[in-house]
């Protein structure tokens, strides 16, 4: 059973504690890295010994995070977890903490209890924010790295402040991490301009498969599993390319289809009023949101694949018009 | 003489006159448009007459920002500016008003001087963060069209909060406009994905142009006159992938060349250090900034002036590693 707290009891538990292993999710982003290294940093100005514990190395433009929180060989007494949504996105960390885990720090909606204790706000636009408030509740100063940690997580979880998920709050730890010497603009720099050769090469492929159907409404995108060995870019390198079929005037369904390694092809649907991605995507077995859904293709390749989801659309169309 | 006044003299002024139009600067951008619309807003809440005047029409995405602050036909009695840097930027509206302009409200640091008032902050990210400041000062309620007209000016002129413009009252006032309404999440989305199939179409002309020389520190793009025929897309639609060439990792120096409808070749160089953008402009007579500068070549072809340029690179980058 896991006891839902507050932040002040989150922060107790924690100057109870003399020293804490974090546990970040695989495929670490820079809401779990930012987070981890700025709770870790305040943990040990508190005098405690604290330490990040990663799945795998993260890309290279986050390494500015980790500078000495990952150091430490010692056996924890306490483990806990930042922006982790289910025990399952731990990956490898998973076998060896998952019973050990007291307490989950977390901002997804979707969050599966997995804690012994757990603080979790979905209206949190970045799990950052959260580690802000406890830091100031245990009334640890801001230094400019942990300043920019917890910039580093709201800028990556909205989009640099462009998602709906963006609150007043969002604005206002995002002010508060300036004045503390976080270097906003660098970070963003480096988080959504900074592209490598590879990355623009495979981008180029993409935007021209565009295909066009059901008058303008439909677009849709492919990306055959040799694009990656072809272009040298890799995966994380490509999900920004997804959003690209709804950002073009007109388009009431954006479909991004991708060629798995296994065979299989699966779909991202993002659609814009009145079409149900979700509904769509359940008429192949998929599921989601109503903006935001997906589906998978087995035995089909990404042309057939796209074919039979482009008929599809355009019976969707119809039935919405009537 | 342009006298400069604070925000409280603009206030005590504006309380003064009884009707007032507010000129926009040309090719009107979401500052602009939204300094002027919320301060047209604000002024008709103190009983005041008010209106906005275009040079031009703006793009379409602009039109929720206008709704009734163009409307009036009388003859002001007082005439300002909002976020015009010099009164040749007030294109077709100048020959009229110039010599009536009573005050100008700006943040360019290049701002010259043409009305008889000046209340200019170079440190503000947007000219809307004045307005803001204004409207407080004259202590008129926010409502959600001035939340969403005082939002877009922010959002636009620091990229969605991206670049090193932003300070954190520029954050801090983000916060108060979502607070009273505005549609971040929505002007977002218009501002910085919406694109037309035209667009779409004259950006993968660009993204294919790319050519790389200087051992991949020189990168360089090619928009030829003929592609806002060839795709239908406008001129503005394009400005957004100036910034590409120099976003590739490992390019110091990063050119667009541009066809111009007289036959010049326009040049627009963006540098990363230890490269000097306007020194190397300055070798065409051109100039500019550290980071970013122009040039112009005449009587040379795209493709001739690109090759003189990446020659110009080449021995500008040897010599910086002397």
């Amino acid at each position: 059973m896991t006891k839902e707290i507050s932040c002040q009891e989150s922060a107790r538990l924690l100057l109870e504690w003399e020293d804490i292993l974090v546990l970040t999710h695989a495929s670490p982003d820079g809401d779990t890295l930012g987070s981890g290294a700025a709770l870790v940093r305040g943990l040990r100005k508190l005098g405690k010994r604290a330490r990040l514990a990663l799945e795998e190395p993260p890309a290279k433009k986050f390494q500015y995070l980790l500078d000495g929180v990952l150091e430490g060989q010692w056996e924890p007494q306490h483990v806990m977890t930042v922006d982790v949504a289910d025990k399952s996105l731990l990956g490898r960390l998973r076998e060896k903490w998952e019973e050990k885990i007291e307490l989950a720090v977390d901002h997804h909606g979707t969050h599966v209890d997995f804690a012994q204790r757990k603080w979790v706000e979905p209206e949190s636009a970045a799990t950052t924010e959260l580690i802000y408030l406890l830091l100031q509740e245990l009334g640890v100063p801001l230094d400019r790295e942990t300043a920019n940690a917890v910039y580093t997580g709201l800028t990556t979880d909205t989009g640099c402040f462009r998602y709906r998920n963006v609150t007043p709050r969002t604005h206002r730890i995002a002010a508060a991490m300036i004045e503390a010497g976080a270097d906003a603009g660098e970070i963003n720099r480096r988080m959504f301009e900074l592209k490598s050769k590879q990355q623009l090469e495979a981008e180029r492929r993409v935007m021209d498969s565009i295909r066009f159907s059901c008058k303008g409404k439909c677009a849709m995108v492919f990306l055959p599993k040799a694009i990656y060995e072809e272009t040298g870019a890799k995966e994380n390198e490509l999900e920004g390319v997804a959003s690209l079929p709804r950002q073009i005037e007109g388009v009431v369904i954006g479909v991004t289809l991708k060629e798995k390694e296994n065979g299989e092809v699966k779909a991202s649907v993002r659609t814009n009023l009145p079409a149900d991605a979700a509904e769509l995507c359940g008429r192949f077995g998929g599921g989601g949101h109503k903006g935001a859904a997906g589906c998978s293709f087995r035995g089909l390749s990404l042309e057939e694949a796209g074919e039979k989801l482009e008929r599809a659309c355009e019976a969707y169309l119809e039935e919405l018009e009537k």
